[in-house]
């Protein structure tokens, strides 16, 4: 066995003298998922230490925008005059997730939705009951509810459309508010929280239970003992360079949506000791466009090609993109649909060509001559009737465009903060049941092991949904932390 | 400690009584990898006992095309009148292997190829010293050297064209040849093959060392010591559907390339040792496309959308198209272009619809109107030329297409064979060094634990070309059996 806190390698139990702390139920990391789990943990009425690397909770969640993928019939759906069923909110998700969303996982998350959203409210996060009814990646506004894609095509086929995105009623990016309430019910609820404290390997009984943990705290090892089991919610690893060239390659270089903290260390920790993993390659990805330039005009790729109708939820036109089409891409939009989003609504985006013809715009963007001429040529003529049947973006969206033609780079970013264009973060993990218990390659539990958050694979299969981590995170974060409360008990 | 036999989980030494068999070297899979493996461990003077779930030596490998991706200036290639160099080879490679070629692998197998051909000549393989100068999947002819698109854009910018793919003389698929071959080498250097035999677990000793494996035979355990070392190379993991599901689950439902075999065992038992993976999300793709006629017409995607030049290496066109275009695909083809293919070399494709008008054509294939006849104006427009300024295919294929049209489905297969149109196999696996030492999630090696071929991760990053896997299959397999033979002495 190798040293104490030398690697995510397990440490025997039988090497470790006397543990510093002891507690039933060890959780490591305090996101939305870590927190949900110590919550639940401690209303259940276990001992429950968490244990966060930062100098207090919140991980990335709270760095996040706070949208909370929610339905079935939520009293903010009500208040907003929508009608939802758990199965319709099945049958967009499973489709937008797809392919290769769990059914077992996402049938819970559905069923559960309304009651799920009493336990935010219960919280005391308030939301207000008001559609913003634009695409856009986050409101600036107040508005309660805001779509995530539901009322595109091919999805507004599959299922009633119906907004499902729930965001509290605060400016600015809401994650943080989330991650305040959460943290004061957990310390309500008698759950201790040792900040600044990274766990690093696990601690394994000569049975291969896991009854502790090994962390790191001001460079010192600091050994805890799990009476039940320990949860691990540390995050995905978009943070780890190492791990991502090895799974998800495609996010090397850009930017990472996380607090810096998404190390993969719950995952590596439990992989040693067997685990299996699924999705690893699988991340979510934001392309630096904003919706309501896309909707009012079109995405292309560097050869001028269109490929997907803008008004999907945005991370699916990032994806198309990024995934699947040779970069630059450019928002290409008329002066109308420039002009008809508000000055406040840009977030600082402005084009960086203009030009009162198709091959001056084209020859600027380095296209082929004719490249944009045919793809715009193709749009305006279905336009003109109101069709699409390339890509079926909604009617709603749909004009001829006409001169002047701008291009907007996403390279530019947004607010002036120029990058890659992409920013993303990783989506698969470690396998495990409905409950929060990590399962080994042979498809058996490992006994005192439980996951929630990004350090497990959720919901999700190829696809994503901006609300859907706070959201999986909290859901399965919540039935983890109750299951361990029981463990080995 | 589980049960033998029972599943991946590894099986504690002192558990097993007495061994029904010894040995130095222990290898698990007789493709070409642990071939390899087998031989050179033998060669160093090593007892090796190899063992196959099948009734005979060969795996996946004798069910291949037995293309041997090798240059930097071998016979075959001077024969042919081809200069070249190690640098050139590894810079093509690092650029059609790539992103995230593993170069540390690809120098020493580039560096390294002249002798490994040389240590296939010595296997008693022929290989004629003429050159197939046609895109194709596979020579029909007994030529010696083939294309693997060094030859096509960007890559002819990027290394001196040469052609690398060395097939040995034999009419249809040489992979059985090759196994057969190797197959008698091991057997004369005096390694033993068990049959009809697979391995399911690892034993390890109570130092964390890999000293056997257990395996099923007859539906019995047969337990294997292993002195020195294991090495796994029981292929990847295209035939466990779970393991497809969770890492590469755009295979599902397609056709695999194999032999039914690639139950991903190896992968499994070595990651219930903690082992690092890497690339498990990665493919090889082959689209039941005639590279033949792609080349003289073009590749679209259900929208129309021309998006590659088609004279690159067929696996990269169909790479392109099934991980990242709207299906179904189509050859589009003129009567010139189709009559250009001699019969017995066009595999029994016929086309399933011909046009005289592309108004026609699109409508017969349910695309919007206008959508082929944008994409083949453009493309006849620079073809007149001679420029593909979009796609930047060879001037050789470029002319423009005139009526009557043909429209050709990939999903009516070769040889009257229908399908998907879709087949592949895994390129993924453990993380391993050069020696094909197996490294566990902190990056050390695991004591006695080795893997080569499939079951590890090669010298590929997101790409593949023909030949690589024979290629780094047989090299890291040789290198993996020198060094299991010399391993805890």
């Amino acid at each position: 066995m190798p040293q104490q806190g030398s690697g995510p390698r397990p440490v025997a139990a039988g090497s470790i003298g006397r543990f510093d702390h002891e507690t039933d139920v060890l959780v490591a990391g305090f996101g939305c998922a870590g927190g949900a789990a110590a919550l639940e943990a401690a209303r259940a009425g276990a001992d429950v230490i968490v244990l966060d690397r930062a100098g207090g909770p919140g991980g990335s969640s709270a760095a996040s925008g706070g949208e909370l993928y929610l339905g079935g019939g939520t009293p903010v759906q009500k208040a907003c005059g929508f009608e939802d069923t758990a199965d319709d909110m099945y049958a967009y998700l499973d489709a937008a997730l797809g392919p290769g969303a769990d059914a077992e996982k996402l049938r819970l998350y559905c069923d559960g939705s309304v009651e799920h959203f009493q336990w935010f409210a219960d919280l005391g996060l308030e939301f207000n009951g008001s559609l913003h009814d634009v695409p856009t990646w986050l409101t600036m506004s107040e508005d309660g509810l805001m779509w995530l894609g539901e009322n595109a095509w091919p999805y507004d086929t599959i299922a009633r459309p119906v907004p499902r995105g729930h965001v509290p009623a605060t400016r600015n990016f809401g994650g943080w508010q989330i991650m305040e309430k959460l943290a004061a019910a957990v310390g309500a609820a008698g759950a201790a929280t040792h900040t600044d404290t990274a766990a690093g390997a696990l601690v394994v009984d000569d049975a291969g239970r896991v009854v502790g943990a090994v962390a790191r705290r001001y460079g010192q090892d600091v050994t805890y003992r799990a009476r039940r089991a320990v949860v691990l919610a540390t995050g995905g690893f978009v943070d780890d360079e190492k791990m991502l060239a090895d799974h998800a390659p495609h996010l090397l270089g850009h930017g990472k949506v996380s607090d810096g903290s998404d190390d993969g260390s719950g995952i590596r920790m439990a992989l040693a000791l067997g685990a299996a993993t699924r999705n690893m390659s699988i991340t979510q990805i934001a392309l630096t466009v904003l919706p309501a330039f896309a909707v009012r005009g079109m995405l292309v790729d560097a050869r001028g090609q269109r490929f997907i109708n803008e008004d999907v939820y945005p991370g699916l036109f990032s994806v198309a993109a990024v995934r699947h089409r040779p970069a630059p891409y450019w928002v290409i939009v008329d002066e109308e649909g420039y002009e008809a989003v508000p000055e406040q609504e840009r977030w600082g985006v402005r084009p960086s060509f203009v030009e009162e013809t198709l091959p001056e715009l084209e020859q600027a963007l380095g296209m082929p001559a004719g490249a944009l001429e045919a793809t715009v040529g193709a749009y305006n003529r279905y336009a003109e009737h109101g069709e699409d049947p390339y890509c079926h973006k909604n009617p709603r969206w749909l004009r001829p465009l006409r001169p002047p033609f701008a291009a907007i780079d996403p390279r530019l970013g947004f607010f002036g903060a120029p990058g890659t264009g992409v920013t993303g973060f990783t989506l698969g993990g470690l396998r495990t049941t409905v409950n929060g218990e990590v399962l080994d390659v042979s498809g058996s539990t490992i006994p005192g092991l439980y996951a929630a958050g990004r350090t497990s694979a959720g919901i999700h299969g190829q696809g994503y949904v901006s609300g859907t981590s706070l959201g999986d995170g909290t859901f399965f974060g919540r039935r983890a932390g109750r299951t361990a409360a029981r463990a080995g008990g």
